[in-house]
């Protein structure tokens, strides 16, 4: 026998994002805001991390506004570059990752950082008014801020939400207080590429 | 002024796994076991999610055994499938992911189910043995447990994590209310494409 469950995908995210609707607070948030709150609690199925969510007051419409203009998504992760959902893109913008780059391993020895650190020296080309997402490496979001304090291009916004025990809130920290780039940070040890993915997919499209 | 952060990639690891096996309780698992749990716990930033993670008497020690002999890990999406660190795999073993196939849409029309559930048809001629990670659809391990009960071959392990508020849970407990297949649940909403690559990872390297 069948079992018993919902096979039609866009009822399950009809569902979905009504359940989050009910049950988050999201009356901090405007429009934009809300829906990118409601994606990221989607991504990781918690509604409290909404209490982590941070962004600065120009976030939301500087992201959309680039990512409109045709702005390329520079991602510290492959995870985080096959999350972001193609068909809601809208300008097919480029989704880059250069982590894999054939140059970066010994880049990384070069400078003496991770390789997730060293792959943002090839951002740099792409950098200026790009959306980044950092949803894995802190040393990726560290080194991204040495390189603006060095005069690296800016980019339009920065998604940061490094994961993990090691650096992650402290990252993240140091992001939003850093004030030159409008920034989402999740707060903390919690983050991840689902997360950093599901921001970039909420500001891509106005479906919800 | 360098900002300070760890730049040593492995000294990154080793810290965040002695925080982990300093915050969680860890007696009820074998070694095995643990290095899983180290390794979901690690990917999500949350140490709590122990609590949620069940893993069946013979699931660890089935799955590794399958990787060693060269199984196929079966991924219900890529962000899992990107998420599977290559280096760390045994036997070069093969990592597939079936969603991207042009046959997915019109078989998901035809079958009336989700793409992620219309995927898993593509699965059949490699399931006998294999690891399957399902870290992101309800509806692609319902869909997986439908053709277990209609007479599929077997897979070795079952990594069943999807993440959500329609369906996951649900899953996930029919997950292991079958029993047929030895498995690894995450109960509840929580789970994710990190969190079943995490897993595979733990399993396929004696490393930590």
């Amino acid at each position: 026998a069948p079992r018993d469950y919902i096979r039609d995908g866009a009822e399950i995210y009809r569902r979905s994002f009504s359940i989050i609707r009910s049950e988050a607070d999201l009356s901090r948030f405007d429009e934009l805001e809300a829906k990118v709150a409601v994606r990221i609690i989607h991504a990781c199925g918690m509604v409290d991390v909404v209490n982590d969510l941070e962004m600065s007051p120009s976030f939301a419409a500087a992201a959309r506004a680039a990512l409109l203009a045709g702005a390329p998504i520079l991602c510290d992760a492959n995870m985080v570059a096959f999350g972001v959902t193609r068909a809601r893109l809208p300008a097919s913008n480029a989704v880059i990752c250069t982590l894999a780059d054939e140059t970066v391993p010994d880049l990384a020895k070069e400078i003496c950082n991770t390789r997730s650190a060293a792959a943002m020296e090839l951002w740099r080309p792409h950098l200026e008014g790009a959306v980044v997402a950092i949803g894995n490496a802190p040393s990726a979001l560290f080194r991204l801020l040495e390189m603006l304090d060095e005069g690296a291009p800016a980019p339009a916004a920065i998604i940061g939400t490094p994961v993990g025990f090691v650096g992650a809130a402290e990252s993240k920290d140091a992001l939003a207080a850093d004030g030159r780039v409008p920034y989402l940070v999740v707060r903390g040890r919690r983050g991840g590429s689902a997360m950093a993915a599901a921001a970039v997919n909420a500001l891509a499209s106005e479906k919800e």
